[in-house]
């Protein structure tokens, strides 16, 4: 049973590592290329070669499918969280196939809706790290996400 | 044969509104949201009910990536764009099975990389409307693209 979280269970300051890894394999670095991003790093080792990656890398959009997948995963909202927007994303290194991520999420901040009080506020920041611990994606972003007793 | 696109094609102020249109169909919808983000809302009508959206729609990132798509089909560049970072992305607006989705990319600023002359750095803001031309996503990033002659 996953237990479902509301606004008061995410302060701000909480932390949550994902529990399960992700390791993207070649033949999904391929399919999420061909359907969303079909530019040469992302399509095989050899229109990579010519492309400005110079190597055959994942789609950074793959990069944050993957993240969002651990943040479901690990941080479950009753509801389903709502993205409100993103302040801040980049990509600091490249992902290759057969690399595997972990995500680390922050609860950066977290408020009462003003105007729509059944509701929080909260700004996430969320780590993607390597299986060398080094990071591949920083995103901050804003959802909104259901409290325990509506007024 | 398509023409690849390098920096000095794309000057600032340059708009190009993508000529083919993408239609998300529910299987596309399912699928994406089973891989990538999956939260009630996301995973068919039953399970979008009781959701915070309270009806089913795509995720926010499966639009992200049609609208990548879009971009790379409509501004080609040269060895693929590569991504620096977002400094901006919404989504004003749900994206619902079947909906036809079509991006408009406006150039917002182009200078030459400071640290890499044989590149130019641009600032590309992309609209993506629904078939009543309703804003769905907004997305404004910074991206490298190689120059037609290197120093």
């Amino acid at each position: 049973m996953t237990t479902l979280l509301y606004f008061e269970d995410l302060p701000a300051g909480t932390v949550l590592r994902a529990s399960r890894p992700v390791t993207l394999d070649r033949d999904a670095v391929l399919e999420f290329a061909r359907a969303y991003d079909p530019q040469p790093a992302h399509l095989g080792e050899e229109a990579a070669a010519a492309s400005q990656f110079g190597t055959f890398c994942a789609s950074g959009w793959q990069t944050v499918g993957v993240t969002m997948r651990m943040m479901v995963e690990t941080m479950p909202i009753a509801g389903g969280g709502m993205g409100a927007g993103v302040e801040k994303l980049n990509w600091p290194r490249m992902v290759f196939p057969g690399d595997t991520l972990t995500a680390e999420i922050e609860i950066l901040s977290a408020r009462v809706s003003r105007s729509r009080p059944d509701k929080g506020v909260a700004q996430v920041r969320c780590v993607t790290r390597n299986q060398r611990d080094e990071v591949v994606l920083e995103l901050t972003s804003t959802i909104l996400l259901p409290r325990k007793r509506t007024a």
